[in-house]
C-alpha cells in the first residue's frame, strides 16, 4: 500500500464529507449516534472476536498487563461505549448557535455563530473505547474526523469503525465522515500531521514523548496535553482539617492521572499543624514522600529532594513537599515548575484567594477543592476530548466547544460602506 | 552582535515582564498607554528626524514611492498614533473578566476567568505607526510583546520605542514589557518564530508570501492574515437597486484592501437586470472585467475570465464575474475558490440567506451588506491587531480578545473528588 496515496485518498474524501456534517441537522447527527450505539451493543460478539486477535497478538509481542488491560474490550466495556456515545447524543448541540447580534453604528447587525472546525485528525492508543468517543465528539460538533489508533487495536478499532460507518449511513449521513486509518503503517501519523489541505486540527492522545514529537513535525494545529505537574499550597490561613482532606484526595483519589498532586506546598506558619497527620494519611497509603529541608524537620521519614522533584509528573505514590513562607513564594515555585494544568489554593484568606486565582498562570487555578477536579465531566462539559495544557484556542478540559469555531455574521438591510 | 544571544536574552527579559504586566491593574496599563501618547505628541520632532533618516537611506535604497509614503511620519501622522493610542487606553479590559461561574452538583463553583496570552511577537513592515498601535493592543490586553518592525523603518521604530519604554516606566511598569527588536538582522525573525519558552504567539503582518513563510518554519503559533479573495452573490431574489449598490461598493470603495470583492457571483434570473448597470459603474471607474460566458452576452466589454483570476486576491480595479443558477451554485463556487475571508450575499429570501450564512465557511457572512464592512471597528472591536483566515483560534477581525485566553476557575468550600 502506498501510504501517503491512501492518506491524501483518505484526506479527499473526509473533506468533502467535512461539508455535509457541518450543515447537518441536530436530528440527523443524534440519529446517527444512537444508530452507532445500538449497531455497538448488536456487534458485542464481532466486536469482542476481533478484540481477541489484538489481544492475542499482544501476549505474543509481549504487551505488559496494564497495556492488555486497557486493550481488552468485554461486555461492560462495549455496554459503556454505547452509553457514552447516548450521552453525547443528549448534550446540546453547539453548532449554528450565535452570540452578541448586536446593532453597530452603521446599521448592520454583527454577531458571531459558532462553526466546526471542520476535519479532526486524532492520534490515540491502546484503548478501543477512544474509537467510538471521538467519533461521537466529533460527529456532534459538525466536524469529520480521521482516527488512528495504535496498531495493537487495529482489529478492535476497525470493528468499531464498522458499526460508525454503519450508524452513519443508516441517519442518511455520509460514511466518510469518520474514516479510521485501516494501515498500521507508522508513516501514516506523518502523513496525516502534515495534510493541511485536508485536516484542521490534530488531537494527540497519549504520553508526553508522542505529544511533543506530534507537534514538532507537524504543520496542522496541535491541541496538546503535555504533562500534569499539579500543585496544591495550604495557606497559613488555611483550615487545617480542609486542607489535610484536600491534600491528601489529590494525591492518593488516583495516581497514574494528570490532574493528580505530584507537589504540595505548605505555608511555613501552618506546617506544624498539617504535616504531621498529613504524613500518617500518606503513610497509609505506602505514598513515598521528598521534602525540603523543612519538611524533613517535621517529617522524618521523607527523603531528601531534588530539583528534578519539583519538575517530575510522577503518575506514582510519590509526593514532593515543600515549606514556603508565604503566598508569594507559593506561587513563585508553581510559576517556575509548574507545567501549568492545575494549581489549587488552600485558605479562607480573601485576599490570598483572591491573588492566587487570578496570578496564577494554569489551565485550571482552584480555591479549597482538590486538583482532582480537573475534568470536563465534572466541569460541566458533559464529554472530554482531553486536557489542553496550550494557551491558544483551548485551555483546560475540552469538550464540544473546543472543536468548533466562531465566524461573524453580519446582517444588513443594503448597507454600504461610506 | 550574535543575534541568537541577543534574541534569547530579550525573550528572557520579556517572559519576565509578561508576569508583571498580566497582573497589572487596569488603572496602570491606562496610565501607560497615556503616558505613552503624551510622550510621543512631546517627541514629535525627534521622530520626525529619525524618520527622516529612514526616509533618507530609502531614497538611496530605491523603495518605491508607495514605500516611502507608508514609511512616512508627519505632524499628522504623529497626532493619529498618539490618538489611536488614547483609544485602546478608553476600551474596557478585558483581562479578569470571569463568565458562566456555575455551581456543579458536586458543590464547586466553575467559570472561566479571561487571562492574557503571556508574550506576543509581531512582525511587520514599513508603517511605523504599527509599533505603537500593536504595543497599546499588547499592553492592554495584558500582554508582553516583542516588535519586530521592516528594516526600512528601525531608527523612526526605536524612536517610538523609547515613548513607549518612558511611558511605561512612568506608569511604574517595566519598561521590557515592550521590547522593538534593535538589529536589522534578520535572522532575528527565524528566532523569534521559534522561541516557544518565551513566545506564546506570532501575529505576521504583511503580504501573503511573508506570512505563509512565516508559518512554515514557526514552532510558536501563528495568527494568520492570509489573502482575502472575497465574493458577492446577488441572488434572484435580491433586490435590484441594493444589489447595485452593494456590488459597486465592495468593490470600488477601495482597491488595495483584503475586504474588497473579487468575484461577483450572479444568478442567471436577475443578471439582465444587474448587469448592465454595474457595467457602466465599473467602467466609470475604470474596473477591468473579467467574464465566464454568461456575462460576455450581457457584457460585452468584459474578457473572457481564466480559471487563475477565480484565486486571485486582485487588490486593483478589477472584477471577475459568473453568472451561476442559483444559490448552490453560488456557495459550491465559493467552497472552491474562496480564501474563506469573507463572502456576502444580496437577497430578500428568507431561506437562501439562512443558508449562505450557515453553510458559508468563511471568517465573515453576510447578508445584504457590503465586503467592505468587515473590519475590527465597524464590528466593534474598537481595535485590530489583523484579520485571521485561520479556524483556530481567532477567526476574523482580531480585537483584544485574540490576544487572550480563558482559563478555569473553580471555588470550593473544601470539596474532594469521591
Amino acid at each position: 500500500m502506498n501510504v501517503e496515496q491512501y492518506m491524501q485518498e483518505t484526506g479527499q474524501r473526509v473533506r468533502a464529507a467535512a461539508r455535509v456534517i457541518a450543515r447537518a441537522e441536530t436530528k440527523m447527527k443524534n440519529a446517527a449516534l444512537l444508530a452507532i450505539a445500538d449497531r455497538i451493543e448488536a456487534d458485542e460478539s464481532r466486536l469482542i472476536k476481533e478484540n481477541r486477535q489484538d489481544l492475542e497478538a499482544g501476549v505474543k509481542n509481549g504487551l505488559d498487563a496494564a497495556l492488555l488491560d486497557r486493550l481488552e474490550l468485554n461486555p461492560d466495556r462495549i455496554a459503556a461505549m454505547a452509553e457514552g456515545l447516548r450521552q453525547i447524543a443528549a448534550l446540546p448541540d453547539p453548532i449554528g448557535e450565535i452570540t452578541d447580534l448586536n446593532y453597530r453604528p452603521s446599521g448592520i447587525q454583527v454577531g458571531r455563530m459558532r462553526v466546526p472546525l471542520g476535519v479532526i485528525g486524532i492520534i490515540y492508543e491502546s484503548r478501543p473505547n477512544v474509537t467510538a468517543d471521538a467519533a461521537a465528539l466529533c460527529l456532534k460538533s459538525g466536524n469529520a474526523a480521521i482516527l488512528r489508533g495504535g496498531s495493537e487495536a487495529i482489529h478492535s478499532n476497525q470493528a468499531v469503525a464498522a458499526c460508525i460507518h454503519a450508524g452513519l449511513k443508516e441517519a442518511g449521513l455520509p460514511a466518510e465522515t469518520v474514516q479510521v486509518v485501516e494501515t498500521t503503517d507508522r508513516a501514516a501519523v506523518g502523513e496525516l500531521i502534515r495534510m493541511q489541505r485536508y485536516v484542521d486540527v490534530i488531537v494527540p492522545r497519549g504520553g508526553k514523548g508522542l505529544i511533543e514529537r506530534i507537534a514538532n513535525e507537524a504543520r496542522v494545529p496541535v491541541i496538546k496535553h503535555l504533562d500534569g505537574i499539579c500543585h496544591v499550597y495550604v495557606d497559613e490561613a488555611a483550615d487545617a482539617a480542609m486542607a489535610v482532606r484536600i491534600a491528601y484526595n489529590a494525591k492518593t483519589h488516583r495516581y497514574g492521572v494528570c490532574n493528580a498532586m505530584e507537589t504540595l506546598l505548605v505555608a511555613r506558619g501552618i506546617a506544624e499543624q498539617v504535616l504531621p497527620e498529613l504524613g500518617a494519611l500518606y503513610a497509609e497509603e505506602g505514598v513515598e514522600l521528598r521534602g525540603c529541608e523543612a519538611t524533613r524537620q517535621i517529617l522524618s521519614q521523607a527523603r531528601p529532594v531534588t530539583e528534578e522533584d519539583w519538575v517530575t509528573e510522577y503518575l506514582a505514590p510519590i509526593l514532593a513537599i515543600r515549606v514556603v513562607a508565604d503566598v508569594d513564594e507559593a506561587m513563585a515555585h508553581i510559576a517556575e515548575h509548574s507545567s501549568g494544568h492545575t494549581e489549587s489554593i488552600v485558605t479562607n484568606d480573601y485576599r490570598c484567594a483572591q491573588r492566587f486565582l487570578r496570578e496564577v498562570d494554569s489551565s485550571s487555578v482552584m480555591v479549597n477543592a482538590s486538583t482532582r477536579f480537573a475534568d470536563g465531566f465534572e466541569y460541566g462539559l458533559g464529554a472530554e476530548i482531553g486536557i489542553s495544557t496550550d494557551k491558544i484556542h483551548a485551555r483546560g478540559p475540552v469538550g464540544l466547544e473546543g472543536l468548533t469555531s466562531q465566524k461573524y455574521v453580519v446582517l444588513g438591510d443594503g448597507q454600504i460602506r461610506e
